[in-house]
Formats: C-alpha cells, structure tokens, sequence
C-alpha cells in the first residue's frame, strides 16, 4: 500500500467539523463540550450514527472511551488507530480534540470508499475526558484504557456539582445502547494522533505538517489555603489570617521560582477559587492549582519538587496543604513513526517541520502501549483553549491524508 | 422617664437570638441569610408575627425596610426609632445585625410589659440589604430611606443569578400582605442601634458597652482585567496575556499603597474571581473588589484616588477598567447621643468606653437624618463576618437595657 492510493475528502471533512462546533457551540463561535456532559453525549451518538450509517462497528469499554472500527481481513490481529478526544475547556474552541476523532473518521470513510481491505482493522478512538476541566485529572480516558490509572478511582471521581464520573460514563452507555463492550487495555498495533498545534511554529514557519518529536512533562499541584473568614472594616490587618494575601503571596514566589529567562518552561495558575468571597469579609480560604510543563525530567524534578516549600514559607499566618494529582515525565516518539508521517507528507508536497509538543494528548499514554506518533496542524496565531481557536480547511484535510496514509502503512504491518 | 425604670428580659431576648439562628442556620453554627432570599423573607415574617401577637404596627416601605411601631400618645410625633438589619453574609453569624433588631424588638415588649405610654412612638426597624453580599452596594435599605441612593437604581439591581432587588422585595410584600405602606423618608426623631463590635477592643478591656463616637469613611473599588485565554502547555510566557498575573501585581501594588505603619487602615481584597478557572487554561479575564477603610477624610481621598492608577500600572498586556460603587464619609455622632448611652451605662454600672467603628452601619446614613448613636457589645475574639462569630447573652441584655433607656429617653424629647 503506497502512500496516496486513498485520498480524503476534505470538504466533508471541513463539514463534519462544523456540525459538531454546533453541539456545545457558545455565542462567541467557540464550544463549552465539558467531558460527557449532554452535549458531550450528543456527540458522541452523533459519530456512532454516522459508523452505523457506513456499517462501522462501535465499541465503548468501561472508562467511557469509544472506538469506531473498520475491520481487517484478519480479525487476530490488533487494531491500526488513530483518534483524540472530543471534550472541550469551558471557552474551548472548535478544533482542539475533536480533529483529531474527525481526521480519523474520515480516514476509515475515505478506506472504505475507496474499497480497499486492510489486514488489520482500523481504529478511531474517542478518548474520554482529555481535558480535565470537568472531572480531574486530565487524559484519564486513554491513562485508564493503557493501565497507568485506576478505573474505579478515576469512575468515583465528581465534578464541581458532586456528580461522578462512573454516573456519567453509566448514561453514555445508556445513550449507546448498540454499542459493544470493549476490554480495557485491548491491544493496538500503533497510534497516531492528529491535533492543531496550539502554539504559533508551524503558522509563523509557513508549515502545514508538524512532525511531533515528543512531549514535555508536566506536573499539577493543588494549593489549599486556609486562614480566617473576617470583617473587612474592623479587624486591623496585623490579626487577619488572609488566605487571599498568602495566596497571592505564594502566587508570587512561585513566578520567581519558575522564571526562565529563555521562556521555554511553562507555568500557570488557571484556577483561583477565593471564599467566601464577599466584599467585606477577609478571605478564610483559596484553592489555586499550579500547572508546571518542561521538556527535561531534570527541571520537572528539581523545580516541582520545590512548590511545596515555597507555598510553606509564604504562608504566613495561614495553613497550607500541597497535592500533586498528576505528573507525566516528557516522552520521546519513535523514529519509525516520524519517518512514516515524513514519507507521506513529503509523497504529497506537504511543508513539513519537526516540532516538540508543549501541551499533553492523549497519545502520551498510548505511547506506553504501542508504537505512537503525532501530526500537528497549523492554528491561528496559536490560539487554543480559546473561544477564537481557528484552524484552515487545507490544513485540516492535509494532516488528515497523512493520518490516512500513516493508517494504511500501519495496517499492513505483521 | 428615668433610666431604669423599665427593665428588659435578657432571657427572652437570648430566646429570640437562638429563635432567629436557626433561619438560614448553617451546618458549622452559623448564619447564611443573604438579603431577602427565602430565609430573610422568613425571618421578616417571623418578626411580623411577633409584632402582631403583641399588637404591635408593622410598616414596610417601597425600599423593603420593615418597621414595627408601637404607638405614642401624641400621633402626630415622629417616632424614637431603633434597629439593624436581618441579612448575613453568605458564611455569617448570629448577632450580626439581628441582634441590634432584637435589642429593638425586645425594648418594645419590655416597655408594653411595664405599661409605659410614651409620648412618641416608638420603633423597630429592619433595613434591608445591610450586607451588600448578594446586592451591591450595601447599607443599601437605609441609604434608600433616607435619600442618599436612588431607590428604582437599587431596585434594578441584580444579583449573581440575575434576580432583581425590585422582584425581591415584591417577594417581601406578598409575604407580608398585613403590613401597612411607610413612605420613603418619614422622619425620624433619633435613631439609636446596637450592634456586635466586630473587633476585640472591647473584650480585651473588659469593657461591655461600647460608646460609639463615630464611623470611619469607605471606599469601594470594582476592579475588572481582561486579558486572552491560552493553552497553559503551549502558549510561552512572553506572549501571554494572563489577567491572573496582572491581577496579583495589582493586588500586590494596593497592599503597598495601603501600608500602614500604624495599623488604622483597613484594605481588603475580599472578591476575586478568575475565568475560565481551567487548571490548563491561561486565564483571560479577573474581577476582584477593594474595600478601603480610614477615620481620615484626607487619607481616604489620597490613597483612594490612586486605586486606578496603580492598577493602570500594573496591567502589564491587559486592559483594566476600575470602578468606584460606593464612596462614604467619616462620621462623629452628636454628644447629645454619647452623653444619653453614657448616662444609661452609668445608671446599671456596666463598664463603658467611647470607641470608634471599623465598619459602617445602617446608623451611617440615619446620621444624616436625625440625630443618631450605636452601642457595641462585644463579640469574642473579635470575630464577625465568620460562622464562629459569638457574644454573651448578659452582654446583650446589657446593651439592650441601654438602647431600651436611650429610646425611652428619647421618646419624651419634644
């Protein structure tokens, strides 16, 4: 099977991504998808809908990810996949994860209308719950499925309403009662992933294909802070335990210790939660997350291992307590997978680079299972997380005749 | 009419605090009774009822403040008036505001259990929106009645849900059908209110009645930063715009402003509220609220003007806009007050100081109106605004014996 022998469409590719920017979709252009909530839901029965229609298996195991499979002509034989996620961040945009289901959509479509058989099956994967905005932590659905997290754990975990993940996953079920039960850590034959790059490289180098070489690990803490509720108008300022002055505090000296003159690591604190939160009453207490990202283990280890002290001496007259749900060493993809990726984007003329993944993704997990690559595509001004989030059709559909390309060759390995 | 003829039940009077504790009462011993939620609403009748179980008026104006008279003999006087508020803030106590209603309340029945005709009438009065937690501004009911706020501008207001103050207090109306109309700004012969101190002096000298000589002024700033969501793993410090980072140099910046060696001013930080609050989600957008406190006038103007330009200053990529909702005067009560709560202190031998208020108070605006005093009574450790927030019940019937002396007092002026 060369590379080119099956092309995609991508004007129905182009279209499918916006019928699904409608489910979830906010007045600013951007969607709020929040892992299976209904939306989520909608979404995925609207991709089961559209394998039925094609005579496409569904599978769905029990941490609530959900696999589209076109069989091989040998049904011993472990799966080619590809695929992503399609939840969002709350002010999430249209292209961010749901790319990456819909290029791998579109590979199976394009196979099939070109008639080809393949002697192993060919996957799409929708991983649940990639972005941990809803339930934490973040790519449980593919960390679950590749034994690195613990189901009943991740199932008992709830949202900021108290509902669980377990009751979530039990009315996507509910929702796909015509789909098959598919064992946790079944194995697959190779990964790959499509994403938009969600930073500004390929765009600002005129390229179309990013050609990802590996991943910078990441590690999450969460601060609490607890002083003392008071009032704001007597309580003289040298007797308040004020959680929000220890916070901001520790906010501070966390930016100090994190600086990097050479801008490469990333750190941010993107939630902030200050109670009671009332005008004129001195806060008792704040949450605040850290998210720290850095290509070496070495940084990763040796600043990340500092958070805690330093929220411990700027906590002044408060208590502190630090935890650390997640932490992702950086990983490398191999060789074979780059090279595949560079084949089929140099058989089409594709602008190709080799690019370092600043964010994680699923195939960070996958990666422990099989042999996994990425293809990123160029998006506006490297806007994600963002209502704005914009990506172009050309694009979409170059990245995804590479998926479909990369798909075939992996399909035909023994 | 001498202090000290009539004497108050400082057993019913506790009665009533443990009575009106469990409207809205709170897992950890506190009081969640945002203005004229359900539970205020409650709280209103249930004091309506006891009004009119002893035959007592109730009254309740446009503004929502609910008024209980019991009657003078000469009609055509203006009422000896005494009161505080019913609302809490959300993590509240139980003697905040109740407790001035219920030293009111408990003056009333004391004086109808002696049979006492006063030649004025004499008042209950519940303002409403004292808090400012759920509506903004606070002190809200008062400033109303006595025509320092526009009354249809606060009915307009909404809260977080987006419920207006106007459909609230319809609410208020309905509960209370057998209340008669008090129109806005009836006058008043003198106002006197009791109220926790909400600071420790008290209870570190031993002292029971605070004499209250005056209020210190209060700025109110609205801080709004508005930067660009990013992806946290992808988007390099450089480029970002996080209204997170601005906002905390803004913090850090006011605290430096309002540094003060000695101690009297009061600066508070006590909303703070970052989105989209995604842990991965470099955040685009922070409110926080400034509350700034100062017995100098002076003081309040220099440091206060300089709100917008610090935080102008610091807004690093981000765009800020600064609001100023409420801008109050310091105050002194007239001698006349100090002298008629020292003499009735004197008389029962409860020891007493002249103190300064921290907070501001419905008294605030009844000032401007008619002559006007407050009484303290201490609270332990000083703690309000806090669901641990306690007082004594002989230090309440103490206070309540001199609000029930002043008013009587005050109720024979011509």
């Amino acid at each position: 099977m060369k590379a080119g022998t099956v092309r995609i469409d991508g004007e129905r590719l182009w279209q499918r991504h916006m019928d699904m920017a409608k489910i979830g979709g906010t007045p600013k252009g951007g969607v709020n998808r929040l892992a299976l909530t209904e939306e989520d839901i909608v979404a995925h029965r609207t991709i089961a809908d559209w394998a039925k229609a094609r005579g496409f298996g569904v599978y769905l195991d029990d941490m609530g990810n959900m696999f589209v499979r076109r069989d091989g002509t040998d049904p011993t034989l472990a799966p080619a996949m590809s695929g992503s996620h399609s939840d969002t961040q709350p002010t999430g945009g249209r292209f961010d994860g749901i790319s990456g289901v819909l290029a791998a959509f579109e590979a199976l479509e394009a196979i099939d209308d070109a008639g080809i058989e393949t002697r192993r099956p060919i996957e799409c994967a929708i991983w649940n719950n990639e972005e941990g905005a809803r339930f934490t932590p973040g790519v449980m659905g593919s960390a679950v499925y590749c034994g690195k997290s613990d189901l009943q754990t991740m199932l008992a975990g709830t949202d900021a309403d108290g509902i669980s993940m377990g009751s979530c996953v039990a009315a996507l079920k509910a929702a796909l009662p015509d789909a098959q039960p598919r064992a946790l850590g079944t194995p697959v034959a190779g990964f790959i992933e499509l994403h938009i790059e969600q930073g500004p490289l390929l765009e600002a180098t005129g390229n179309v294909i990013g050609v990802v070489t590996g991943m910078q690990g990441n590690r999450r803490f969460f601060v609490d802070v607890v002083g003392e509720d008071a009032h704001s108008g007597t309580t003289p300022l040298s007797r308040r335990k004020d959680a929000f002055v220890a916070a901001t505090d520790m906010a501070r000296a966390l930016r100090d210790l994190f600086h990097d003159p050479e801008d490469v690591l990333r750190f941010t604190i993107g939630r902030f939660e200050v109670s009671p939160g009332a005008v004129v009453v001195v806060p008792g207490r704040v949450f605040f997350t850290v998210d720290f990202r850095n290509p070496s283990a070495d940084v990763l280890k040796r600043l990340g291992d500092q958070v805690e002290a330093v929220c411990r001496k700027h906590a002044g007259p408060c208590e502190v307590t630090v935890r650390e749900p997640s932490n992702a060493a950086p990983i490398d993809f191999p060789d074979t997978m780059l090279d595949a990726i560079e084949r089929s984007a140099d058989a089409h003329g594709y602008p190709k680079m080799r690019i370092y993944s600043g964010a994680g993704h699923d195939a960070r997990y996958m990666h422990t299972m099989c042999p996994t690559g990425m293809v990123f595509v160029p998006c506006e001004r490297g806007l994600s997380h963002n209502e704005a989030e914009n990506a172009e059709p050309e694009h979409l559909a170059a990245g995804t005749q590479v998926i479909c390309d990369v798909l075939l060759e992996m399909a035909e390995r023994p």
